[in-house]
């Protein structure tokens, strides 16, 4: 029983940490169970309830099912499920008059001829990629209604008003929940996306204003300073490339809100995302010349020093000052003038190396900065 | 007309394209469509319809909705399907004997209350990272069985009698789906897993092997070979870690089958993927080397040629041998030879630094073999 207690108490601190990370999962779980409520009302409500009949519970699953943590995919998923089902609901009306034309022992036959044509047509266009981003659900959907209909039409007297019906309260059944998904503090998939790009972006800087001081203290005195988390931010750069695109697709449904625009260029999030992690990967070179201890066999020159300290910073307030300008929506000249600087520190530093004082292979350092740029 | 006409052309030599590069897409089409026509012949045939009832419906959905690409993901939504309909059916009836003490016009109002609680605790347990891998689609067919069943029970006469139906049919709907899925040419998605991590490292491997004469090559005359394709390929390994983790959460429902036991170290696979990205990340940086037309100040002694090619050649090859080793499931005693061999090259070449020779920043050029190894 203490272990039970135990294991609860446990299962309880990691709901409030889940609830706490972010609000707003709180407030969907309570959206999501209102849609439901809203409508279930009209099964219980008597004039509501006699003009869709039974199929009123269609709504109900439609609800269920399309209710998602964003206004990009709770709208993809409604407007999906809407046009496959009335597709799919057409096309198995036409089935079933050309299936009576065969006599009751043959209709059987022509209609599983259909569904299975067009079922296994389905299912292979669900592979190409551009369908799958974009009306994976659809086509789903487009199967399990075409085969519903088809099949119980075989049975059912008055299929036309049944399939009828099922539109209706699918379609009733999609306005609320996207109506209280968007009504009550919606969450817009794109302003998620723009601001991890923003942050992906950001934290790059943060590790190359502090690479510089880091390495050469590192180099000279042997020890880490204390607090070194901030290096290790960047390494989750590295696997946001799914989620990024998952992200844009979404984004592309949702109408324009705020600061952002119908026909918002989303595509260019995932231009930006992928030099983010080109950039990423050279930091993550730089971090285990920092992580390899290694052996100081010659001093390094103050003016090598400088310099370089000099570009790691320059290009780190220039990635976050690019952050906060994606951010704000602002173009931002001051970046340009960063990137200046780190440029002459770095066209210093050649000079430095024609002249054959010193060697150091940090000539990947002024890459990320020329790649944002 | 000819516009149309070509766009359809394009389209079929997609799907001629897709078709190829996986014969089994077009199979498991066609196993989606068996199936379905399969599950409805319960609709058909008079003694299996009339012992089920209407919600014979129910079974074809369910084996359009749980029909998927792999074993393990039919088999895992299967599961969920079954248990969630379960347990969400039998909460289902307790709570409508609860709402029945409540009078007639207080029953809504106690169902909507349990229905807006459950939905919204079963919407915020979908977020549990634990719970969101194994069973996200089971707490969703849980919110909309309970739902259904609470609020049909309103008006439903024989409420109990149409759950146990609901059950029936969906697990009957869901075994004859498993049973086609596995009996007609099964696709592992657990030897799916196998193949591309060892595909991933044969790749690294590849462009070790190569990499070594293309360098020198290209440092000496200035000029690349023809065909580079070779030294391209790893670069798609960066972004395969959650699809294996997708995949690996994915085998762990597929029973044993061949050479795969059942619990079958799944995770060792995603600790090997990992490694592979890191060594990607590495093997990035050389290629680096190679795209930046470095000029040739000094000339390279020969014998620091040699080593340098010996060390990439051999951790090329025993990469090839591992990843080998990994498909035929055996131990490659002669992996470790190779890595021998690249350390033994590895430690010439230090020694060459260390006598003042030559330096050449190639130090990375052993960390992958040491990865892995």
């Amino acid at each position: 029983l203490a272990l039970l207690a135990k294991s609860l108490l446990e299962l309880a601190r990691q709901a409030k940490k889940l609830g706490e990370d972010d609000p707003r999962r709180i407030i969907n779980s309570l959206k999501a169970g209102l849609s439901i409520i809203l409508v279930s009302l009209f099964y219980y409500v008597e004039p509501l309830y006699s003009s869709f009949g039974v199929n009123t519970t269609s709504a109900v699953m439609t609800a269920v099912v399309i209710f998602e943590f964003s206004v990009g995919a709770t709208l993809g998923k409604g407007v999906n499920k809407m046009l496959a089902t009335l597709g799919a609901g057409a096309l198995g009306l036409g089935v079933h008059r050309l299936a009576t034309l065969s006599g009751k022992t043959g209709e059987p036959v022509v209609i599983d001829l259909f569904v299975f044509a067009i079922a296994a047509m389905a299912t292979f266009a669900r592979i190409f990629p551009r369908l799958k981003a974009k009306c994976d659900y659809g086509l789903m959907i487009f199967i399990l209604t075409f085969s519903l209909v088809s099949v119980s039409s075989y049975r059912e007297e008055n299929i036309q008003k049944m399939a009828l019906e099922r539109l209706l309260t699918i379609t009733v059944g999609c306005f609320i929940t996207i109506l209280v998904n968007i009504c009550i503090c919606p969450v817009w998939i794109g302003e998620d996306l723009h601001n991890l790009v923003a942050l992906n972006i950001e934290k790059l800087g943060i590790f190359l204003q502090g690479f510089g001081g880091e390495y050469f203290e590192m180099y000279e005195e042997g020890l880490p300073s204390k607090d070194r988390s901030f290096l290790q931010g960047y390494k989750s750069v590295f696997n946001t490339q799914s989620r990024e695109e998952n992200m844009a697709n979404l984004a592309r449904w949702e109408p324009g809100h705020g600061r952002f625009r119908f026909r918002h260029p989303w595509e260019q999030y995932l231009t930006i995302g992928s030099l983010t992690r080109q950039c990423a990967i050279k930091i993550d070179v730089l971090n285990n010349y920092i992580d390899r201890q290694i052996q100081p066999s010659l001093e390094i020159p103050s003016q090598v020093k400088e310099h370089c300290t000099m570009i790691s910073l320059e290009c780190g307030k220039a990635l976050k000052e690019l952050s906060s300008s994606i951010r704000m929506m602002i173009r931002a000249e001051t970046t340009l003038l960063h990137i200046g600087n780190s440029k002459i520190a770095a066209e210093n530093l050649k000079s430095l190396f024609i002249s054959g004082l010193w060697k150091e292979a940090d000539p990947l350092e002024r890459a990320p900065a020329t790649a944002v740029a």
